[in-house]
């Protein structure tokens, strides 16, 4: 009889182990799973940014289109940054310190379009180490616009929301922004545009003379502009001052920057009222009452020293 | 012998069952854990930020120290960057931009010095925000020495050296450098001058009238400088071009920036030969042939249609 009861004791022991330790498993591997999914969302923008892997390349010379068709699983908007961009001294410090920021920004997709006959190697070069999802686009200015009171970058903005139009569609989640690539964004500019509906606004520091310019906000609407220039603009704003949501692009497809009739300063107001209503606009930024924007200026460099001739031992990209 | 034969058998099963599953569950948790810092290492820098909890806080009117010795577990090098800044319309823009770079360096600790009698609530609320390693120091540089001509931020790198030498030790492996806030930096460069082991040198974009200034290196050993400015300079460089050893600040307490006597261009110079040979420099950034920072001038802003009077209705920082 004792013999009987050892043995069955021997017999069901083992088998309750392996029930607790089956469970204990599995209660460890959904901590696991937890512990990463918690390293994973707090590590968002970084990990988002690796994970859209660069997937444009030259293709052609005036246009190199991303293969992404932007349906990543998650539903964040992407933000789609238009930078025009030109040759100059102090160009790959620009398009550095654009890139320093963009590259902590979640779902972040730059379209730089050079004003350029085509790809430079600079900036090819600089996109390909970016780090960053994007597209390269070029258009040359014409000459004959390329004069004092003359609006600027027109052909470049256009060219972007012409390759917007054709490689995204109705399923696409997205916000469009102009960022000139002298400005300095905070990064708390991105998350607020995000949830763009049609046409975002916000105040823009250091512009129109004056500390900051922003729209008056009464009860949720605009009902105005505080703005030392131009008072009488529609749309008294910078182009670093809004964002439109993609579908709104898509869906007017003929609204572009003026570059035929249009006056200094009302590149804004011209592109604004093809889209959107003043009483329509969303005012972000905390009614615009927050600076997360700055209309920078980086000073022309002087080369005065540069030598004439007598050049260095080798050549180095600046 | 059967029914004995099937007991056994019974007896055995699950022990072997057990052995089985335990050997399982070891091979799983270490995948788990290899998974684990696969993420943690592809995410390395913001990781590192933010591992690095911000421990400095105001506790007097001068000078707000770390309590955070820096004797991390990790074996890298504190990068420790030293910026002088100074109140003027674009200072929020240029921190910000400053920070949007350095919040993607690794085992970064930000020294902001301020040319103030105290802490400005701008820098303060800014600096707490920024999500970076930082101390907040102050001192106001005497009129007598805000003159064209006048070296500048004296007083300000002096004070951040000091309090290096107050609140680190022999044991704290850490590099110094010093970052003015309206230069352009690469992340590439923090990387480079890491390995810091006395003073490091490398190209300086944009500089001296010229497209770059950088050391002439053969075999290893810095022979001369690239400069079409003061080439008579015994160190030929601009500030944003060396970084300096921890130790060597500690172990040459006397080293500091000259006021007197001070002549324009030769502060960089004048401290350098406190603590090197020209000979003894370490050329970085592949012998001194990259440009990996800018010496970017930020525009005076215009603030001509700032009203005299009449204001908006809500104070807005900018």
């Amino acid at each position: 009889m004792k013999s009987i009861f050892y043995t069955r004791f021997f017999i069901l022991l083992p088998w309750i182990l392996i029930v607790i330790i089956v469970i204990d498993i599995d209660t460890k591997r959904l901590s696991v799973r937890n512990t990463a999914s918690f390293y994973l969302s707090r590590l968002g923008n970084v990990q988002q940014q690796r994970q859209v892997v660069r997937t444009t390349r030259s293709s052609s010379s005036s246009t190199t289109t991303s293969s992404s068709s932007g349906s990543n699983a998650t539903s964040l908007p992407v933000i789609y940054a238009i930078t025009p961009t030109y040759s100059r001294a102090v160009q790959k410090a620009e398009l550095t310190r654009l890139a320093n920021t963009f590259r902590q920004v979640p779902r972040f997709h730059w379209i730089v379009v050079e004003d350029s006959n085509s790809h430079t190697e600079l900036v090819s070069r600089f996109l390909a180490r970016s780090g960053l999802r994007y597209t390269h686009l070029n258009v040359f200015t014409p000459r004959r616009f390329k004069r004092t009171g003359m609006p600027r970058a027109t052909e470049q903005r256009n060219l972007a929301l012409g390759w917007l139009r054709g490689h995204r569609s109705v399923k696409d989640k997205g916000v469009v922004f102009f960022a000139d690539d002298d400005n300095t964004y905070s990064l708390a500019l991105f998350e607020e545009m995000r949830s763009t509906r049609r046409v975002s606004v916000w105040p823009v520091g250091l512009v129109g003379g004056r500390r900051y310019e922003r729209p008056l906000v009464e009860e949720g609407k605009v009902v105005g502009w505080y703005t030392g220039w131009k008072a009488d603009r529609p749309f008294a704003i910078d182009m670093a001052g809004f964002a439109v949501n993609l579908q709104v692009i898509l869906s007017n497809p003929r609204a572009l920057f003026k570059r035929r009739g249009a006056k200094p300063g009302m590149q804004e107001s011209d592109f604004l009222k093809q889209i959107t209503k003043v009483e329509d606009l969303e005012p972000k930024a905390k009614n615009c009452t927050q600076v997360l924007v700055w209309h920078t200026r980086t000073e022309k460099v002087n080369l005065g020293n540069e030598p004439k001739r007598q050049q260095d031992s080798v050549y180095i990209e600046v």
